[in-house]
Formats: structure tokens, sequence, C-alpha cells
């Protein structure tokens, strides 16, 4: 392992969070409310830090595909430890294992919060809380690839460390490229939101705060209610849709930008993902209708609301869905469990990957039929090799074992099940909120300083999609490392 | 299809059904308490519909897979069926769809029970529902090849149908005389415990219901309180160990008793199954204390029996662990997941699936690290070829979706969360009683009737390893199908 190199490049990454810090540094500027010095104190400690780390001399060039993986993993977990200095130098989260849960929720795009006031928060510190969640959306190492040159020669190992899932999403030839795309669609979409927001009268700050957190998925909202808290259809239609939009694989939307509208609305993700939505709202405006809600409409408005915001796994909240019936939760949590589109801000097993495990049931359930026929698995037209097919299994089963293994440990908090079942897949989903305890209108502040690192550590199991986090606990991992 | 051959073979199997019902009908006999007309019904009408269903001509004796898994499931279920004509006949359960519920409880080994007071029904019928997990712990198949020659022509397909799991525990070539050994142990065990239990004072009859359902690992008992009832250290420790023992893979047994005991011992799939007992026993003992119970001794006490009740799939229960803390029952809740050793009476996934699952993620894992190197997965010192990998990894998928799918229709009765989490598990794992409403001192009665019939199925499709009944659902199972 080429410790050298690691060192250099997250140094690189810390500087760039440095940068991130400075929209929110400005916003503290603006509302003068006392997080001003916490800004500056953070990106001075940050600037310094990196460049200290980037200036150590690199001994040789090699650079393995563990070296890509001690990147991604140490370089989240960092950014999240030093994400966590204006909370805790501003005093809005005093305590550090708070706000280390805080900014790993905002990086990861999950949006559980331990806070139980936020109305009465500094402005900046809410604008970083939820831009946290709009460059968490995209990769940080993602864009420090498209913005910084000097990192780019190490790239290749670095995106295959970080987009190990199905769909790595490479548009172009060239990776710099071709996150530059991705980041300009990103924004754009981001800001054709805020317009529309503002068009229905949200305040300025509102919009930015809410285009940030459904862009990225993650949810931070800066009122207490939520999105609820305006009771207002218009914003939860365009929040809505919103959310669904960046559910979906951004490559699909780049397809369509180049004139292939019609092969990326048959694209089977898209249209498992897309009914999939469906269905549920269908399932749960029936399930509501006339025992939480009197109308047929309210319970298709919160049900359309609710369903694209916990599949996306953002987890915004129009309405308290804690007090729904079984049925509807029921639904819920089986869609954290299914989550968004590949390639797409989303968390959770994403659509294509429980598309290919039901394709793979149906496959072995004609196996057993017909044992001598031969039957390939086709996605898209083409058949899907049986490495992936296999990683995709293994991979589900991993992703339950993270998540007993945090529920066990959850478990000696001694909250009610429900509470520590949903908390867990919300955390391992980078959902948010979940049911009980720590429900919409909860907060995960009851949990124990253990629970809170366990449920960080479940976050980003889940945002990394598990491989680049797990083989840190692996012997074989830490063989061989050269300084 | 073979349709005539199909319905030959299940009239075979009602007539051994019949016969299962005499020592039933003995017990009723000797206590006079009104159910020995129900049993004497019963047995003319299954022997009659038996011999006219085997008396069909057969027009080829051509048998394939498929006719054998038709047999598998439809056996199952028609053996249900009518197994429940006792319970309503006698009045003991007037709704059918509760006695349907009772019987494939039974049968499968889960222990499930929709009664509310057991103690007072008639001594013959309680006979039964045990014997139900008796005769269904060894399969009433597997029992009908060893019995009737004349069915013994088809017996290959079948058991293949029958034991599509990991081990089919053929122990000598011929499969007749396998399973004749196999009921030999079984019922020479089972009479061990008997002896152990009439040495402690427990009355015969109690000890044989006792062994029937410990055997099975189906755990209906005759009291409310089942074994907790007795409040005898010596009991619990005897039905204890006999659990564990039962969810021990039995050609173990017959390993041990040709003199190689020591290579018994070295299975991986024992030690894996011992070494989770043991573990489980610690950590819920030490989670205990001081907490539910004052001692350490009281902790162990409980902690032993119900470690070992759940993870065999058993179902007793010698308190109502229902009111532990939640570290203790999520850990329960795992346990149920995993259940006994393959080629043993005990439901779940299987310790052996478990263990190839974590198996995979070792070798995923270094698979991502060292990419070029070729590395086996081995089992018991053998290379497992990855087309069974594949199938384990397939079988916990549908395993998890037939669990959701049970688990959202099940919602619908509108209880909580844990009660029907919980609910599923036991009947797809075949364990029995689940938390809060279906706990260890609750009743499935309040479940509609929809509920019962979804998870009776859940039931089955536990107990066969699910490919037998899913295929049901497949159209090409249902195509060329000759009468």
């Amino acid at each position: 392992m080429n410790i050298r190199m690691i060192i250099k490049t997250i140094g690189y990454l810390l500087m760039v969070e440095a940068g991130c810090m400075l929209p929110s540094l400005v916003v503290s500027l603006i509302n003068q409310q006392n997080d001003t010095k916490a800004f500056i104190i953070s990106i001075i400690f940050l600037t310094v830090l990196g460049f200290i780390m980037s200036e150590i001399p690199s001994r040789n060039n090699t650079f393995y595909a563990r070296d890509g993986f001690a990147i991604v993993s140490l370089g989240w977990i960092l950014v999240s430890v030093f994400g966590a200095l204006p909370y805790v130098i501003s005093g809005a989260i005093p305590s550090y294992v708070d706000a280390f849960f805080e900014t790993v929720s905002g990086f990861t795009t999950t949006g559980s919060s331990i806070l139980r006031e936020i109305e009465g928060l500094p402005k900046g510190i809410l604008f970083w809380r939820s831009f946290t969640n709009w460059v968490g959306g995209m990769d940080v190492l993602v864009m420090m690839i498209s913005v910084l040159p000097a990192a780019g020669a190490n790239t290749a190992h670095i995106m295959k460390a970080e987009s190990p899932g199905p769909d790595p999403g490479k548009l172009v030839p060239r990776i710099g490229k071709s996150s530059k795309i991705l980041y300009l669609m990103y924004a754009g979409l981001s800001l054709i939101m805020v317009v529309l927001l503002l068009l229905g009268g949200m305040p300025l700050y509102d919009t930015l705060i809410h285009a940030f957190s459904t862009a990225g998925t993650g949810g931070f909202s800066n009122r207490n209610l939520s999105v609820g808290a305006y009771n207002n259809i218009y914003f939860e239609i365009i929040i809505g849709i919103f959310m669904f939009v960046f559910g979906v694989n951004f490559t699909l939307y780049y397809q369509s930008l180049k004139g292939n509208l019609k092969s990326a609305i048959k694209d089977e993700e898209f249209r498992f993902y897309f009914f999939t939505v469906i269905a549920a709202i269908i399932l749960i405006t029936w399930n509501l209708r006339g025992t939480v809600f009197s109308t047929i409409g309210e319970s298709l408005r919160h049900s359309f609301f609710q369903v694209n915001s916990i599949i996306t796994t953002t987890g915004f909240s129009s309405t308290n869905f804690d007090l729904w019936p079984s049925f509807s939760k029921a639904i819920l949590v089986l869609l954290m469990f299914i989550g968004g589109s590949a390639g797409s801000t989303a968390g959770g097993l994403k659509c294509v990957r429980c598309m290919l495990l039901f394709k793979t049931v149906k496959h072995e359930v004609r196996k057993v039929i017909h044992p001598r026929s031969v039957y390939n698995i086709t996605y898209n037209g083409k058949t899907v090799d049986d490495s992936r097919i296999s990683g995709v299994k293994t991979y589900f089963f991993i992703y339950m074992v993270i998540f007993s293994v945090a529920l066990l440990l959850i478990s000696l908090d001694g909250y009610d099940m429900v509470s520590n079942f949903t908390t867990v897949t919300a955390a391992i989903s980078n959902v948010g909120p979940g049911l009980g305890v720590a429900g919409p209108f909860g907060s995960f502040a009851d949990y124990s300083a253990l629970s809170k690192l366990v449920l960080s550590f479940a976050m980003l199991f889940g945002r990394l999609e598990i491989y680049p986090l797990l083989i840190l606990f692996a012997p074989t991992f830490w063989k061989k490392v050269n300084i």
C-alpha cells in the first residue's frame, strides 16, 4: 500500500472540503449569528492541514486498487471527522460524537439528525448542514477529480473504488469530462428546482436548503416539521417530483439530452423504479383513505410525497407517517431497502440490484423445472454474466449481515424493536428518519454514543456500497504496507 | 406431467396419514373425551379416499422431476387439508381455517397455535397435535417411501424434490434403507427422552407430547404455559439438550455409531451450530442478569432453554421472553433466521447455508483486494462448486422475498410491526411463537383468515425449502400436462 500517496490525496480532499465551506461562511457573514468564527477557524485549519498533507513527497507512483479503496474509505471518514468542526466550534452541536453523526449523515445524504430543535440554529450552520447533502450527493471525490487535475493521475482506481455498483455511469471516455457533465446536470436541475420553489413563494434561503437536500436525496430541512411545516401542496408536488427526478440514473438524462429519449424511457431499471413508485402510491393511498385522511385527495397527496421521499432515500416528511397503519409502514420500510436507481444520488440496495435478484429467482425456478435447459439472464437486452449476478447476490447478503450487526449493537440501548429496526434500515439505506423513537418527527439524540457511531458507520457502509469500508476490516488488506 | 401417477401416489400418502391417526384414536379411546368419533370418521374417510385414488390405473410410468415436485407440494397441502378433520369434527377447533392452520403448523413442525386455551382440549386431540410434529419432523413422504414398497419405484424424484437443501443425507446407497436407519435413530432418541422425562416425574402422557414435539422441533405442548408450566429445571435441561440434539444433522449420529465420532465432531456445520448456541447463551445471559432475573443462574437457565428452543426452531418457552430486553430479543430473532443444521428436523435458513454465505463474503472481500488471485470456497475440506454457492445465495434472497410478501399481507390486519415481523419470521422458519400479539404466551387466533392462510403457506415454504411450492406458481410448470 502506498501510504504517502494516500495521505497526499486526502490532503487535496481536505482542501476541497475547506473550499466547500466558503458558501456557508458567506451565509453566516450575511446573517451575523455568531457562527462566522466557526467557519473561519475550520477553513483555515483544513487548508493548512490539507496543504501539509499534500506536500508530503511521494517516493513512488505505483498505485494499486487497494490504495484506491483506502483513499475512498479513509477520505470519507476524515472528511466527516473534520466536517463536524463548524458544529462543535459554533456550539450548535456541543457533543463531538453528535456533530460527527450529523456530518456523516449529511455527506452520506442520509439526513438522520440528532437535533431536536432545528429552527433556532444559525443560518450559516443550517446552510452547511444541507450543503453537505448536496456535496455528498455527487461524491466529494468525484468532485475533486473534476476540479483538481493534480490528483487526476490516480483517478481510475479511485473511481473504481467509489462506484462499485452495477453502473459506474461513465458517459464519455475521459472520467474528468464525464464528471463535469454530471455536475452540470446536477447543478442545472438544482437551479430549476430553486426557481420553481421561488415562484411558489418560498423564501430564497429555504429554497436553497431544500434544493440542496433534494438533489443529494439527503433530506435535511431548516424546519422542525420538514416540508410538512409549509403545509403547501405546490411545494410538496415540486419537491416530490424532484425527489423522483434525482432518484433516476443520471446517464439517462445525458442520453435524453443527446436525443435518445426513447431508449432512456425503455431502460429496464427506470421502468422498475417508475412502476414501483406508482404501485406503492396506489397501495398506500388505498390503505390511508378513510382511516388517517378523510379524503382520497389528502391520502394521495401524502402517499405521493412520502413514497417519493422514501424510495429515493431522501427522507423529507410532509406528515408524521409513523402514525400510519402497519400496511403503509411496511411498504415504506420495503421501499427503504429497495432505494433509487444506480447512478443517482439515492441510496438503498438500488433498483437494478433488486431487478437482477428477481430475475435470478425466475431463472432458478426455470432451472428447477427444466434442469437441462440453458437460459441466460438479460438486462436491457444484453446477457448479464454470472460473476455480476453472483456479485449482486453476495452484496444483498452482506447488506443484511451489516444490517444485523448494527441492529444488535443498537439494541443494547434498550429501545423498542421497531425503532431499532427502522433506524438501522434508515441508516444503511441512507434514508434519514425511521419509525418510533427516530421517526419523522423524532430524533436520534436519545441513542447512546456507541449507537451513534454504529449508525454513522452503517451510513458510510450504505453510501460507499460496502466494499471500500469492509475491506478495511480484512487482515490481508493491511499486508505489505509501504511507507 | 403425469397427473394419474401423482394422484395415485398421493392416494397412498393419505392412507399412510390414516394410519398415523391410529395412535391418537387409541389415546382417545382410553380417555373417553368425545373425540373418538372424530378420529374414526377421519380414518375411514382418508382410507377410502386414499384407496380410490391409489387404484387409478396409470397409463404410463414416465416420471419426471416435475412430477416429484408436484407430489411433494400437493402432498403436503392435502395431508394438511385432511389432517385438520379431527379438530373440526370433534369441535375442538370449530373454524376450518383455524384447524388447517394448526395442522400445517403441526406437520411443518412450526408449532404456532391459534388456540388460546390448550389444557381443556381432549387428550386424543392434543396427542394428534403433537404427533403431527413428530411425523412432520421426518417427512411424511420419506416415511411412505420406507413403509410402502409399492410407491418405491418413483422415490428418486420424490427424494430429490423433498430434500433440495445442501445435504440430502443419503447414508447408504438404497434410499429405503437410508430412511429406515434415520427412522430408527429418530425413534430411539425420542424413546430415550421419554424415559429421562419419566425419571424426573413427568406424567407419561406429557412425556410423549413433549418428546414428539421436541423430536420434530415443532414445539406443541399440552400446557398453556408450555414447558414453563412445570417450572422444573430438570425438565428444562432434558428438553433443552434434546432440542439441541434434534437440531444436529442426523448423518453425524450415523457416522458416530459407525465409529467416526471424531470426524462428526470436526464437521464444520456442527461447529458453527454449536458455537452459535454457546455465543448466544452467553450474550443473552449477560444481557438478562440483573434486569429480568436477579441471579446469573436464573438468567443462564432461561437463556440456555430459549436459545436451544429458538435456533432449533422448536419454539417451546420456559418463560415469557417477549418481556426480555431488545438486545436479547434481537438475538432470538436472528437465531430464528439461522435455524438448525441441514439434515435435522429443524427449520430456518439452516447453519450450512449461513456458513457458506459467510464464506462467500470472505471470498468476495479477497477478490476485491486481490482481483487476479484464484481462491476456492471449501466446506469440510472439499471445494464447493460455484453453482451450489449460487444456489444458496439465491435461496437467501427468495427467503427474504417470500418473507416480505407475507409481511405485507399480514400487515393488512393492522397489528404492530414487531408482531407482524416476528410472526412471519416464526412461520417461514418454522419456529412457532413470535413476539408481541403472537408471542410465547399469545396466540395467532386474532389474525384474520387471510393472514392465517398466508402464514400457513409461509410455513410450507419454509418446511419444503421453497422450490417445490414456488414452482407451482410458475406458468411453465403447468405446460404439457398429460392426463
